[in-house]
């Protein structure tokens, strides 16, 4: 197993428990828990594929199909435990997002693509199985909160992946450092609570449509 | 036409009923119901077909499209009739549900995927679409409700045909029994209200998020 | 650079405007108005791409990102502004649908696709992204309101394309007739409210379930 195999069941693990955990917040049973974790797990990765134009990985190697059983395991047994962990659920996030956007964009630019092309597939593989997650269970994405700066460290880490690439320096070393940076990046971000300015409506401005 | 596009077509009308009823139910109107209709008889297979690499169907051979067409017709001239057969409609899904199964993973052997890919493929013919119907009108999706059984009838009946697959048992006859077993099991889900475990999280304990 | 892509960059921004205005309204911030922008702007022809087989556009000529990024500068400074503007949006709107339609459905007849297939992805085409947009904003999606004939343009649009095609004619005269004449359908079709009619269950037949 290579490191980067490694590093995507590992990020693919704790995207599926969040999935597996939201099933489980809202009732659904575990057919349903094991269906929104893989999705969570294992979207962002397979619509990443789709657009490279190579088979996904997630049906072509059966291997990455064990975290998001595991995980649906773990949240039906241990769901009242895992509830009161929701800060370390937070973490497992943000270990998935940082594997997730360095891996993504690799996997891209070893394709072939064009380095922006690279960058949004990064960002394509971090964040989308979290966004089909959250339109799959019929949420607001928490991509798009405002209180919550998400996309950005996938955004900062894809960008830097690349550009790494581009200056001829693509080993494991950068790899792993910009994969910690991202995490310590969403990790400050949660914990100090930092926001990306919106364009929001002025209120007061007969803006009664904003619930809309 | 062989039995296997007889019994497609067949699947993708019973699917596209259900869609363009929900279009009726939420008052869309006629284009609304062909589309939503066309998404839930033809979306699973099309994702099939976009992972397994080959085009799709659907798109390729416009004989696909006659089952929504009709289906949208039967539901504009005769809503009110079918509202009354709701029970009927349950039948005519699970009668989707079965086909998909079946041939969904039928397909993906065929093409040369492996067993487990061939397996999930077979789920993601069958319930695919039905979950595109529910997202795209904006509901909680019907295949996540904890008081219905619903993937696993389809998850037991590609299992078993990917099984008899390995076993080198691949006929029409293998197909229709499988297809008959797994409508009998959906069937006799419904009429006794059969459930799946789930790990919902024990009331009382500070859930307030449950409706989140 | 070709009309095709001159039309096709016009189309993309009018529409990303409309996926940052949302996410404008609904409070989400930056990120999120530049990835509501994007998928508003290019899902439709992503998906187009994905189904005829070629590498998506989007991702393969970084140009047709300048479009969304743009879009969601517009939105951003002049939010306020813009917001007073609806009507002018809807014009915009109206933009991208007569555009999208038309050239979604060129692009799959010069990639060998048959006529009913094309007419299928121009309209995909064309009312994909805003799908998108209300699909991941958790809406119910503008294109089924009952009260809007949005589809139906696009639908014209792309078979009169088609037809043009099959005739031996499809330079650009006829391409620019055709979008201007989806404009004019569109506009009138908002100005003077027309309809499409549904199949509405009627009302106080205990239809307590149209709300679900």
């Amino acid at each position: 197993m290579t490191w980067g195999l490694a590093l995507d069941l590992l990020g693919t693990f704790f995207f599926a428990i969040s999935g597996s955990l939201l099933a489980a917040k809202r009732g659904f049973d575990i057919v349903a828990s094991l269906l929104l974790g893989s999705l969570t797990g294992l979207g962002g990765g397979v619509v990443r594929d789709l657009i490279i134009g190579r088979p996904p990985a997630a049906f072509n190697e059966p291997i990455h199909l064990i975290p998001p059983v595991l995980a649906a395991l773990v949240v039906f047994f241990m769901s009242s435990h895992v509830q009161r962990f929701w800060t370390t659920i937070l973490v497992f996030d943000a270990v998935g997002l940082a594997v997730f956007c360095t891996t993504g964009a690799v996997t891209a630019l070893e394709f072939g693509m064009n380095p922006i092309a690279s960058l949004l597939l990064g960002v394509t593989t971090a964040v989308g199985g979290g966004l089909m997650r959250d339109v799959v269970a019929n949420h607001d994405p928490q991509l798009f909160n405002p209180r919550d700066l998400y996309a950005a460290p996938a955004f900062a880490g894809s960008a830097l992946i690349v550009l790494i690439w581009q200056l001829g320096g693509a080993g494991n070393i950068a790899l792993y450092s910009v994969t910690a940076a991202v995490l310590v990046f969403r990790l400050l971000s949660l914990k100090y609570a930092w926001r990306v300015p919106g364009a929001q409506f002025a209120r007061g401005q007969g803006d009664g449509s904003a619930a809309s």
